[in-house]
């Protein structure tokens, strides 16, 4: 087995049984989150948290800062864990947290969360100005320091405004087609097209709420769905984002959605009576599900290397280019 | 002497020299901004400061909570000091701050400074999609605490909204017209009659930036731009928010403008070759030059109940509806 399987966004309640399940199903780097609302010292106390992990599962996992360390967490069969934020709170107002987060190991920041943040528009506004003044000064950082912009939780415009406004190529780390499945949180095919043209990723999510027919969706289903997208942005732009939430108690995703921003409840993607997080499809519960979606996409005709590239080779290109200083 | 004298905003480099001039000014409360950029935490401490302040000079100046303490204020002699601050950093994302500070004091806070916030979009954007969805919450919250929306540094469609969306009225406590002075600072004529048919106040700046012809407008200049100003928003809505910056240097108004938001320059309302505070009128130095302005309203026509009105009767009727809680 050659191929690298990578998972570009995993935000787990994270233990000893979810880095064997990793180890088990063969994959060789997750993105995980590692701040959604927490602001710098406490993204920092997640991250001495992880160097506790580090430490105490050497065997199975270890910290990714380069695809090289891809290829390494593949010799030394373990898995590399790339951090990553869902909101820019970790760099709270201040330009210069950019720098220092990658040099912790930030790899990849959403400028926005489902709300208007400093410096962009999550896709529940009812408006969508776009980039602001401060983020397209915080872009320009990124892109300096090789913190790659993720525009998963982003509205339109904002969406595009990043793409042209980045001089590096951008990911939408874990989303689906919006024709597909017209769910807010996934892409239009404009947004698609801009994001393929210009070098940047697609992660296809396995999260329900993104998924036509929900947990019921099958597996054909989505390779289908990714044979379409492949058509429209090409093969070597897309990969896995599964947004596998495993083992969350639905606490965490009712402070995901509404953190502190409001007094009341705020159901997201959710409804009054789902409040909570959505039963996973069953042929995705956890990690050892990743290799299972190479057999769909042979099934809906995708050759040997087009799956290795959509399952990890992708990826690990994107990973190659992005996460250093800037040419 | 029954009138009251109120400067509904001021940022000076604090000392006993000040409150000094306060007393001699016959000045009987003052709005200060105490938080610019400053987050929960910092915000704290800088009311600590103020509380030794409060210790250090109990026989120059008190803290104020509500509009009797102007009139405690007044009965011993004293200025009466009311916190506010020109960004919403003070909250960070957490709504439950409001409740919190407005219990230590805070009387006023800006939505936005020149950039988008979390809550509306400053001035200086080029895109103004008006309150977000966590602005339009806590409004409300200020609104149900007795916190006052102030929408000096706001951008046009956002200080709108925020006077629809706000059930109590709101407050622009440092700003002149533009048709007067079309800095991006002044507001229009559309946002001073919505302002004050909602029963809103502005506070007229002698900031230099906010002056038709700059440092070099005359008292009768400044004073026939109120008179005009009455005609349009009503003898009742208007008073005095002079944005005195006394005694600090250069190196503050470029913290204000650039903060941590961008690694380059931003003059703001300044420019290369003037990039510092500018130099006062010099008929408004410092707190001795209130009362003065009085005797060029009187010349300007009005007469000697409005003047009082317009020098502090106005700020003290709204501090009296506006710092308790909702009705």
């Amino acid at each position: 087995m050659s191929s690298y399987l990578i998972d570009c966004l995993q935000y787990a309640n994270w233990s000893e049984k979810i880095f064997r399940q990793m180890r088990e199903g063969g994959v060789d780097a997750v993105h995980v989150t590692i701040a959604y609302h927490e602001d710098f010292r406490e993204t920092v106390r997640n991250i001495a948290d992880w160097n506790l992990r580090f430490q105490r599962h050497s065997d199975l996992i270890m910290q990714g800062f380069t695809g090289d360390d891809v290829r390494r967490a593949r010799e030394t069969g373990r898995t590399a864990i790339f951090f990553g934020f869902q909101t820019p709170a970790p760099i709270e107002a201040d330009i210069g947290l950019v720098e220092v987060l990658h040099r912790l190991g930030a790899r990849f920041m959403q400028l926005t969360y489902n709300n208007q943040s400093l410096l962009a528009t999550g896709c529940y506004e009812a408006e969508d100005p776009g980039l602001t003044r401060m983020g397209r000064q915080v872009v320009a950082e990124m892109n300096r320091v090789g913190l790659v912009v993720d525009m998963s939780h982003s509205s339109e415009r904002s969406t595009l405004d990043a793409i042209e406004h980045s001089a590096r190529p951008i990911a939408i780390t874990h989303a689906n087609p919006a024709s597909w499945h017209p769910a807010r949180r996934n892409k239009s095919d404009t947004v698609l097209r801009a994001l393929a043209e210009s070098g940047g990723m697609l992660g296809f999510s396995v999260y329900p709420h993104h998924l036509k027919g929900g947990s019921a969706c099958t597996l054909d289903d989505f390779c289908t769905m990714i044979a379409r997208t492949a058509e429209l942005m090409g093969v070597e732009r897309i990969g896995i984002g599964t947004d596998l939430c495993q083992d969350q108690p639905d606490s965490v995703v009712e402070w995901m959605r509404a953190y502190r921003w409001t007094r009341q409840i705020d159901y997201g993607e959710g409804s009054a009576d789902a409040a909570g997080f959505p039963d996973q499809p069953e042929w995705f519960a956890d990690n050892r599900g990743l290799r299972g979606i190479a057999a769909g996409l042979r099934r809906v005709g995708f050759s040997e290397p087009e799956t290795d590239r959509i399952l990890g080779g992708n990826w690990l290109d994107f990973f190659d280019q992005s996460f250093g200083p800037q040419a």
